[in-house]
C-alpha cells in the first residue's frame, strides 16, 4: 500500500486487486488488460493509473502480492499455531486439500511467470512468501522440540515436501506425491518434547 | 527418431538436435529461431524440414526430450543400481551437484514453457521423465526393503524432495533444501533388510 494512502483510498485499491485476481484466475495473466480490469470494476482509467502508476505490470506485482498472500491464508488458522501434533495433522490437511482444489492451476506461478519469474518484482514477492512460509513452519518445529535434526533443517524439509508434491501434482494431477512427501516429513515432529520427558 | 531413418540420418538429426539444445541453453527457448539452428549446424532449411516436418515446434519437442533424457543421465551410472546405501549416497551426490552447477537455469523448464506447460507435446516428455524416474527409484527401494512403508511410497517420497529441493533451490538459490529434504527421504533406507536380518 502507498504510504499516506486513505482507508477509503485503500479500500478502493483493494477492491479492484481483488477483482483483477478473480479475472486472471479465470482468463490467464497473460490474457487480462487494463481495460478487462477497468471494465470489471467499474473504474476509471485515470483511477486504475492513481492505484496503479506504472500501470499493467504494478497491477500485476499487486495481484501476485495478493495471491500470495491467499497461498498462506489456505494454510490458517493453523500455519500460525503449529504447536501440537494434531495442529500440523490439521494444517497438512488443508495444504492437500487446498492444492487438490486447484489442480493444475497455479494462479501465482502464472503471474509470476507473466512478470518474468526472474524479474526482480516477481523474485520479491516469491522470496517474500517462501521466506514468511518457512518462519511459521520453524516456530512450529521448534515448538515440537524434533530428535533429530534442528528446527530449521525440519522446516525446510516440510516446505520442499509441499513444493515437491505441489510441483508434481500440478504435472501428473495426482495427489500422492504430495501426501506421502508431507507424512513422511512431518512423522519426526510427531512426539513432542514434553512427551519423551 | 522416425522409423525407417537411416543410421547416418539418425545421427544427423542427433547433431541437429544437440547443437540445437546448446544454442537453446545459452539464448532461451524463446528467442531461438529455425535460422539460428539452421545457421550453427550448416544445415539446408530442406535438410531441417526432412527431420522436423512440423518445424520448429517439432524442433522444439525433440530438444525437450533431448533436455529429459540428459535429466537422467545426469543420475547415471547410480540411478539404474541403487541396490546399496553408497549408490543412493552417490546418487544423491551427484543430483545435488548437477542441480547445483544448473543453478537458477532449467533448460527443460524453459522448453516446456515455450511449447507451453499443458500442451500434449510438453506433457508427453515430462510424463515420460517422471515414469522412468520414479521407476528406477521404485527398483532401487525395492532393492533397500526399507522397514515403514511401500517401495512405491519411499520412491514417491524420494522424487518428490528432488522436485521441491530444485524448485527451491532455483527459487532461491540455495541448496539446503535440496540437501535437507534428500537427507530425510533417503533415512528410512539406510538400512538394507540383510543387515535387519
Amino acid at each position: 500500500m502507498n504510504k499516506g494512502m486513505t482507508a477509503k483510498g485503500a479500500a478502493t485499491r483493494l477492491r479492484i486487486v481483488v477483482a483483477a485476481a478473480l479475472l486472471i484466475r479465470e482468463k490467464g495473466a497473460a490474457e487480462t488488460t487494463l481495460d478487462d480490469v477497468r471494465a470489471a470494476t467499474s473504474t476509471s482509467k485515470s483511477q486504475l493509473f492513481h492505484y496503479f502508476p506504472d500501470g499493467r505490470a504494478d497491477m500485476l506485482v499487486a495481484v501476485a502480492q495478493h495471491e500470495a498472500d491467499q497461498v498462506l491464508q489456505a494454510q490458517q488458522p493453523y500455519l500460525d499455531d503449529l504447536s501440537s501434533w494434531e495442529s500440523w495433522q490439521q494444517w497438512s490437511r488443508a495444504v492437500i486439500d487446498h492444492y487438490t482444489e486447484l489442480g493444475r492451476r497455479c494462479p501465482l506461478g502464472s503471474l509470476t511467470s507473466e512478470l518474468g519469474k526472474s524479474s526482480p518484482e516477481a523474485r520479491t514477492v516469491v522470496t517474500g512468501l517462501f521466506d514468511a512460509w518457512e518462519s511459521a513452519l520453524v516456530r512450529g518445529a521448534e515448538a515440537m522440540r524434533p530428535g533429530d535434526g534442528t528446527a530449521a533443517e525440519r522446516a525446510r524439509v516440510v516446505l520442499t515436501a509441499v513444493q515437491g508434491g505441489v510441483l508434481m501434482l500440478q504435472t501428473t494431477g495426482r495427489t500422492a506425491y504430495l501426501e506421502s512427501a508431507l507424512a513422511a516429513a512431518l512423522e519426526p515432529l510427531r512426539t513432542p518434547a514434553s512427551v519423551r520427558g
